[in-house]
């Protein structure tokens, strides 16, 4: 059913390019979805891209390029003259097109849009480009169907034939007031079983929920999922419509979402793909291996501070990577719970409750781990009760005070407006490795007493 | 406009559930969303909850039972009858209704299917029952809007109307023939504006996207995401019409999706939530920490291997820490870029290519880390030269051979059909210790000759 994108069929497509076979090209690529023809712009040269580009209708153009990664799509449109630009733009629902435009100079924004057909898109395209990309506001279109409640359901149906031409999924039909005031919905199917000269006003449901145009885009997304919807509208300070949201946005906020905090939590800064070049994934990595870097430069200083525990302990010495490993596994553990707890708001109860039970599971893990570490270090590795024990106990303690720190760092930063999902990368892994060896020295200090 | 649920307005809940003031209770619930109920259901305790489940309408309280977490909902049930369960079975949708079914003993399936109302509905749930979860038969519903080809569009409009009864949103009409094969679909906006007396043969779309029922959740997911699609059609190995897949369903497949991810690479095997038990979540966590233990032990015994330095060189073993840190940094940020780019297909070129790039990027992560270490070891730290050579070397060595690791080992997982993302784990970090420390000593044994 889905045209299947293969090394021959691509290397097919572009061998017809080299030939100029347009003939070829547009039989082939006729039944293609965008989606999939976006994905063959990405596998061929940019040079290709931009010919099958220009070969191409605009309205299936437009949602390829709307489509492509944001590196690809620069490149493509550089391709382009600012009028083309404005051809595509001419086809796209005013998000998209406002997601795009708001990548291009402010130079080529200006003549991009000074080459807009429709006045009226235009006009909606630069509202739009007012709004932070991050809030209901950046993530909504201006197309929708809504219809005033003081008409009837005939002119009602009417105008919805009209307005729905440019929508192209009716999710809803707002109902406003003569001011624009968002005052409810109306469903399709009471639409379609009511006679035609009911007023709206006697019909329409009054609850509908709404987002408001500032709303950050995580929150919307929340909202939509708890409550299943597939759109809302968006209204502004005033309560007038401005705008709705679709699921399939939502879609791509949780997933751009969810990216970054697994990237965060694996040190990775920054949006990358494994196809960016060298130097952004240089820069997305290379800061936090720095970070890395320093963190190790404390334990050497620490270790060297405990110079002295060599001489007659040298063993101590060989344990300092376990130690270090597992502060930083158990603190990652810890903060990736409540990161999750967080982002999907099932974390309950209070701090003190939270603390309770994560020294109770850490004593768990602790004494399981201990009773591990003392039977396979004194059978198998042989060294003697008191390094044993030495080692056991930091591990307890190590474990329970990484678990205690990899919980209240999420809630710390989240409390001051930092994305606790920071807390689970290299950040935790390294403070909990210097914490960690430093209180094993301690503890060795105290026990063996060198 | 949404239920505001705070510590107060859950008290004042408790409270009226104390005093058996029903009347209040429902009263202050009428206009509260049932994912809302839902939210407080979880807030409360379970008697408290089964109270509030009894007291509302079953086409509320089976929607709410819905949305409850797992281990809340297995809590609840407990406290009904069979007979009470099937009363909300009855309300729910044929998906959801499979889904908690599927949760209850061999036994209470049984009775609570004896018990359920409309023998249709029953039909359905079994059917669905049959399919594994994690594939389309497993998400689909059965609730859906078709037509057959043979119909004009008066009939058509006619039998939708009864079956929308049943639908709670309509996404498409499917057109099917007379033996149920899918043949294409229909839009709501063309049976608005075509006349009554047409053929639905000569209207209808005969493209449309269509999953097997036995497709992969995760690959529906990714079509449905691809294509921008609300809903699907699901067919059987005849290409007959069995369902349908709504896109609220897929939004929790990513969620759950990305979770599972997050929490693998944070050393966490199974769904757990913070909210779990001490058991539940030491079950998930205990397994890694043993594994890091273990692995710890491995690098004990090959720092034993190379005491013989300690006479000589004691600040070797004051690095440690370091170059095992380092390891695991680079090696867990290689995986999660090839993971990421496993999971949304954006993985591109030839694994020599890939290859090629990673050694690159950590042949300048390493240099830049190597010369921060030289100057910072040498001019704060005050070590030998030699040694400063020794622990460089090492490090570009260390990061070098880790992001070859990290690369390669979630490709190969996921060649053999493992879940890639085990590899961001503390199973690539431990290892990569064990190995950076390896390399490390060797490479000191090499250039320091002890």
């Amino acid at each position: 059913m889905q045209f299947e994108i293969t090394k021959e069929s691509i290397q097919e497509i572009q061998q017809l390019i080299a030939e100029n076979n347009n003939t070829s090209l547009l039989h082939l690529l006729s039944e293609v979805h965008h989606a999939d023809i976006a994905e063959i712009i990405e596998e061929i040269e940019i040079d290709e891209a931009i010919f099958l580009i220009k070969l191409l209708e605009s309205d299936v153009t437009s949602e390829v390029i709307a489509e492509l990664d944001e590196d690809t799509r620069e490149k493509v449109l550089r391709g382009l003259s600012s009028k083309e630009i404005a051809e595509e733009i001419d086809e796209l629902d005013t998000d998209d097109a406002a997601d795009i435009i708001s990548e291009l100079s402010e130079q080529q924004k200006k003549e991009v849009i000074s080459h807009l057909e429709d006045e009226e898109h235009a006009k909606e395209i630069v509202e739009l480009l007012r709004y932070d990309e991050d809030t209901a506001g950046g993530l909504m279109a201006k197309e929708l169907v809504k219809v005033n409640e003081n008409w009837n359901v005939l002119t009602c149906v009417k105008e919805m034939r009209a307005q729905a031409e440019d929508v192209s999924r009716v999710h809803s039909i707002y109902v406003v007031d003569d001011n624009d005031i968002l005052k409810g919905r109306l469903s399709l199917k009471d639409l379609l079983t009511t006679s035609t000269r009911t007023a709206i006003k006697d019909v329409f449901i009054k609850q509908v929920d709404s987002v408001n145009v500032n709303d950050d885009a995580e929150d919307v997304a929340k909202i939509m999922q708890k409550y299943d919807l597939e759109a809302i509208p968006v209204v502004d300070e005033m309560g007038r419509l401005v705008g709705r949201i679709t699921i399939d946005d939502i879609v791509d906020v949780i997933i751009e979402e969810a990216e970054k905090d697994y990237q965060m939590a694996a040190g990775i800064s920054q949006d990358v793909e494994a196809d960016d070049t060298i130097w952004e994934l240089t820069k997305a990595r290379l800061p936090w291996l720095v970070l890395a870097l320093f963190g190790g430069f404390v334990s050497v200083s620490i270790l060297g501070g405990f110079s002295e525990a060599m001489e007659s302990y040298p063993v101590l010495f060989f344990f300092t990577p376990l130690i270090a490993a597992m502060a930083g596994n158990v603190g990652v553990q810890s903060s990736a719970i409540i990161v999750q707890g967080l982002a999907n708001d099932s974390l309950r109860g209070s701090a003190w409750n939270r603390l309770l039970k994560e020294v109770s599971q850490s004593l768990i893990n602790g004494f399981v781990l201990a009773a591990l570490l003392m039977s396979a270090g004194m059978f198998f590795l042989g060294f003697e009760l008191k390094v044993g024990i030495t080692v056991a106990v930091s591990l307890v303690s190590v474990i329970i005070i990484a678990s205690i720190i990899g919980t209240f760092v999420p809630i710390l930063l989240d409390k001051r407006g930092i994305d606790p999902a920071l807390a689970t990368g290299p950040f935790i892994t390294t403070s909990n490795d210097i914490l960690g060896i430093l209180i094993y020295f301690s503890i060795a200090k105290l026990i063996l007493g060198f």
